[in-house]
This record gives structure tokens, C-alpha cells and sequence, in this order.
């Protein structure tokens, strides 16, 4: 089977391309107006992960409505601590909520490692999408980090400072490692899953990088993605650790194919700390697509010259935010096709 | 008035020190016993803000309690918007909340700039303060920057992405410069009577500063309170931009004195960033101190070779958080102050 637009793929392998590939993350959601038809059938977020069919429906709208060169699996990153044994709720305007938490050594025993059977609607929604996408683009499929994994079951639910998941690493170091442990044996049944269903990438999603300093970070977050990327190195992998500044050189050292850049991470000294090896991903303002459609376009042909025509996947820096019009997204992908079909041509 | 201990004025000009001196941002405040007995009585924290007298009464208490070398007074950042017709609550547990918000031109024409009768409760407590303090160590003055100030004019609240304030920087940077200002202003005329009513020395914190991009930081940002240090020039002045990793360049090439690192900035690339002529002041992670008190020592000590014995103001990288044990807070002042004077005596 080979991909009709297989440009996502070339790119993350490094191979020159003949226009810059664009997704955006969160593009399969409130932005659109045919999402929330959807989602307002059913009672909450966490009801549509686990239908099938329609996470499926919704993962394939972006492609149809914005033109992106990928789709990416509709579902959510707290899906693991749920089959491992810690469910939660995602509340209205507040965010997910565990009524449980990671405490004792005795609900460090409690957990288990999620499996393809706890998991299943997520090989299937795969499988549904990957069935109806018909090799147009390829799907990409995702998990959330360990460190972003631990700090939800170690607190409960959002935090600004994660003050309680970063307690534990100086007062447990060795609990924290056997939690981190047990997440990243879960992760990697779930992403060979993933693998086996269809996924034709992977990106790994480290949302909360940002709390920890460097050697930490080095520690408790990336030597176990690192562990995950090599337990699947069928297909390329994309690390979105957001806010890691200070880790941008050792994640450049992992063997992951794509380095995702935050819209506060400067280009040109990203690519001199994570090397001419990796593809970068990344990185407009999602704040910019509040603008009008001649700044979004501005700033987006800035960002392409910034990225240059090698190694590049265009997409923003941060998840595009709800109350973004989804005409403005579309401005931004097309002027990505647009100019960065120029910029090989060298005739801008 | 000589003051009795003056470490923390000379080693912020740059002046050689027989030790480190320490303080902690948010010393005054829920991780005192002598604090919480001070606030129980009142029925809000912008009460005690408020009224001088105990204002005066909790700022020293670290003073005696903890032995830190400065006292910063007890107010909070928001009295700038108030001070300028927008009033606000603090919720319990949910942080700031300002009713009113500005949208439009007309919003923006009604504000009023601060000035001495609308902030003069807090000149009272300085007075007090100066007065109570006997020139045993310096007492620190502060504002919020004018970009954090922005934020919550426009948002209201808190939030994890300020992506409405984000949204008017895009939309309208000639609105959002107005109101940048117009905060300036007012903020200057605050810091000029904090100085007058007796403050040694200046901390601007810059709270989201995190949030933008470096070319949006140094226009929206950095740019106003260059603007407030300059007209500020006759006591020394530090910025504490948490979160700034990709300006702290430009913060270096500001006229302040003092550049505060948060607990995830590498020492050694922060001082090759800032250069020389600046003192560093930070930078422990504030999760350390939930740690047992050798690994705190051990800590402090590693902070404290990395920065080395000259040009530092030793405290931690972010507010102490409010369930620290005050006995942890002291144990990292105690081993600054020790291990700092043996550094000195190259005896360690």
C-alpha cells in the first residue's frame, strides 16, 4: 500500500520533499464546526475516545475540511493511566480529574500494565480510520509521556507547578522510577498496538517537560522515552517535549526521527542544539491565527524561511487553542503549501 | 543610616561579600506559623495587604524567624490595576479574579494612572517597616512587570496559556501598547514613592513572561521595564522573568542590576547570556525543599558552586510553595549562609 501524499513520512525520514507537509495539532477537535456535531450526540469527551467509529469520523474531518498531510488518532493521553487501573473524569472547563492517585507503595502494586485487550478501541478506531483514509495521508498515532503520565497520577488533575508529582522526586526517587517504569511498559505495548493497527508515525507528547530542570528532565522524562522510542523503531517517532529548553541538546541525542519545537523556541538554536540529524517540527504562535489573514500569512512564510526547506514539518507550536476560527487555520496551511512550494522553486 | 547587614545591596552593585546573602521569594507568607496566626484574623489576604501596620508585622517575621538577609514587603502585584479602576478578589484556592476586564478603547480611556493616594497604604508600610526593621537588613521593594499586569487586565483571571492577552498583541499591538503605557506609567509613580517611603532595593516580576516568544517578550515586554529601571536609577533593581530562557540576553543588556533565574535556567549558559556585569539571584528548585534536609544541603551546595562566590544573591528559582516546612526553608538559609563563608575561606 503506498500513501497517495506520503510527504509527512519523507520529510521525518529526511528526504527532500517538493513542499514543506503541514498538520496541526488538535486539529480533530472544537475548531471545527462538523467535531462539535459529533460531540454533542454523546454525554463527554472521554464517551467519544471510546467509540470507535466515531473517533475514526472525527480524526479523518481535518484532512477533508483543512487539507492537512496527516491525520492524527481522535483520542487522549490519560487513556493509559486508565487501563493501568487509575480511571478519570474530564470535567466541563476544568480539565481531567482522578479520583485516585498514586500514594503508597501499595497502589504502586495496585497498577497494571495496560494491555491490548484494556486498549482495544484504540486499535480499532485506528484500524476504522485507517480503512476510510483509503492511503490518502498517513495517520499518526500518539501517546502521552511517562513524566506527563506520572505528574496526572501522582496529583489528580492539572496543576501550574506539578509542585506534588515534583515532590516525589526528591522525596522517592526510587518509587518515582518504578512508577515511571511501569508507565513506559505500558506505553510500549500501547504503541506497538498502535503499530500493528496501522499507525504509520508516531508522537510522543511530554506536555508538562517544562516544570523540570534539565538533569532532571535527563533522569525522570527522557531516559525513558528514550527506552519507548527504541522498543518501536519500525516507524519514525516525533518527541513534543514542551518547554524542555534546557533539553533540547540530549533530545537530539535520542533516536527519534522528528523534534517538535514550542512557539517560544527559538529555530535557528534549536536546529544548533538538536543537530542537522533530525527533522524539526513546529512551530507558529497558535496565538498568531487570531490575527487577520495577511499577519497569519506574514507570520507563517517567517516561520518557513526560519525552517528552511530541509527537514521541516510545519505545524504550530502548542495545541491550536478552541477559539480559533477554523478559516484561519485553513490561511495558515495554505499558505504553508503555497509558499514553501515557492521557496523550492526559488522563485519568491 | 548605615544598615547592620547590607550583604544583599553590595553584592547586587557587584561588591565583593564575605558570604552569599539569601532571602526567598514569598517568605512572608503561608509557610509561617506567625503569618498564618497575623491572617486568620482577617477575612482576606487583600486585607492584610491593606492595612500597614500588620503588612509591616508579617514582612519582618522572616527577618526574626528564618534569618534571612532582606525583608520584601507584603503586598501583592494587583494593587496596580486596582490602583488604576479595576478591582479584584482574591478566591480561595482559585487565585485572582477581576470582575471588570478591558475590551475596548472606552475601557482602556477610563483607566486612571496610580499615584500616591491610591497606593499610599502601601508607602505607610514601608514607613513602618523601615522603621520597625532598625536598618537590621534592607528592605526589597516590588511591582509586577507590565506584560504580567497585562495579562490579567485582559484575562481577568489566571490561566495556563493567556492566550486572550496572547490574542491582543496580534490583534491589536497598537491597543496593547496604550495599555502597556498607561501600566508603565503608573507603575513608575509606584516605585518612585516605594523608594521615597524608604525601600532599598527593586524586584520587577515578570510572572508569564514564559508565555511569548523572544521577539514578542523583548516588544511587549522587555522594552517597559527597561523603561521603569531607567527612571528608577537611584537604588539598584532586580528582573525576575520566570520563564524568559530565550531573552536573557537582552534582559542582560537592560541598566538593572540583578538578573533572578528561575529553577530551571542553567546557571553557567544563564551567566554567559547576561555577561558579567550583572548580579544572578536564584535559583534552587523550591520541590527540593520537600526533600529530607541532607539532600536540601546538598543541593544548596551544588547551587551554590555553580554560581560561584561572586556577583550572587542566593534564593530559590520560583516562590516558596505554601506546604514547604518552614524548618526546610531554614536549613537551606543556614547552609547558604555556612557554605558560602567556607567558599570564601577556600576551606570546603
Amino acid at each position: 500500500m503506498t500513501l497517495t501524499n506520503d510527504l509527512l513520512l519523507r520529510a521525518a525520514r529526511g528526504e527532500k520533499t517538493e513542499r514543506t507537509p503541514v498538520w496541526v495539532m488538535r486539529q480533530a477537535g472544537r475548531i471545527l464546526n462538523e467535531y462539535n456535531e459529533v460531540r454533542k450526540k454523546l454525554s463527554g469527551f472521554i464517551e467519544l475516545v471510546k467509540m470507535p467509529e466515531l473517533a475514526a469520523e472525527v480524526t479523518i474531518q481535518p484532512v477533508d475540511i483543512l487539507g492537512v498531510d496527516a491525520a492524527i488518532i481522535f483520542s487522549d493521553i490519560l487513556v493509559i493511566p486508565e487501563a493501568m487501573g487509575l480511571p478519570y473524569q474530564m470535567l466541563e472547563g476544568r480539565g481531567p480529574f482522578f479520583p485516585e492517585t498514586i500514594k503508597t507503595e501499595e497502589d504502586l502494586n495496585k497498577l497494571r500494565t495496560a494491555d491490548d485487550d484494556s486498549l482495544g478501541y484504540v486499535a480499532e478506531a485506528i484500524r476504522l480510520t485507517k480503512k476510510e483514509l483509503n492511503d490518502r495521508v498517513p495517520l499518526i498515532g500518539f501517546t502521552g509521556a511517562p513524566w506527563t503520565l506520572f505528574c496526572y497520577m501522582i496529583e489528580g488533575k492539572g496543576s501550574k507547578t506539578f509542585s506534588l508529582a515534583r515532590r516525589m522526586l526528591y522525596e522517592k526517587p526510587a518509587f518515582s522510577h518504578t512508577l515511571l517504569s511501569k508507565i513506559t511498559d505500558s506505553i510500549i505495548n500501547y504503541l506497538k498496538m498502535q503499530i500493528a493497527a496501522g499507525a504509520d508515525i508516531l508522537q510522543i507528547f511530554d506536555s508538562w517537560a517544562g516544570v523540570l530542570p534539565p538533569w532532571q528532565y535527563d533522569e525522570f522524562s527522557l531516559k525513558y522515552i528514550s527506552r519507548i522510542i527504541d522498543s518501536v523503531s519500525d516507524i519514525p517517532t516525533i518527541i513534543f517535549a514542551k518547554g524542555a529548553y534546557g533539553s533540547r541538546k540530549s533530545i537530539g541525542n535520542t533516536n527519534c526521527d522528528v523534534v517538535g519545537l514550542d512557539w517560544n523556541m527559538d529555530i535557528g538554536e534549536s536546529r544548533s542544539l538538536v543537530g542537522e540529524e533530525k527533522t524539526l517540527q513546529g512551530n507558529m504562535d497558535p496565538a498568531a491565527l487570531y490575527a487577520g489573514f495577511d499577519i497569519i500569512r506574514e507570520e507563517t512564510r517567517k516561520m518557513l524561511d526560519l525552517f528552511g526547506s530541509d527537514r521541516h514539518i510545519a505545524n504550530l507550536g502548542h495545541g491550536v487553542y478552541p477559539d480559533t476560527n477554523a478559516d484561519s487555520v485553513k490561511c495558515f496551511i495554505d499558505e504553508v503549501k503555497e509558499y514553501s512550494a515557492k521557496m523550492r522553486q526559488g522563485n519568491y
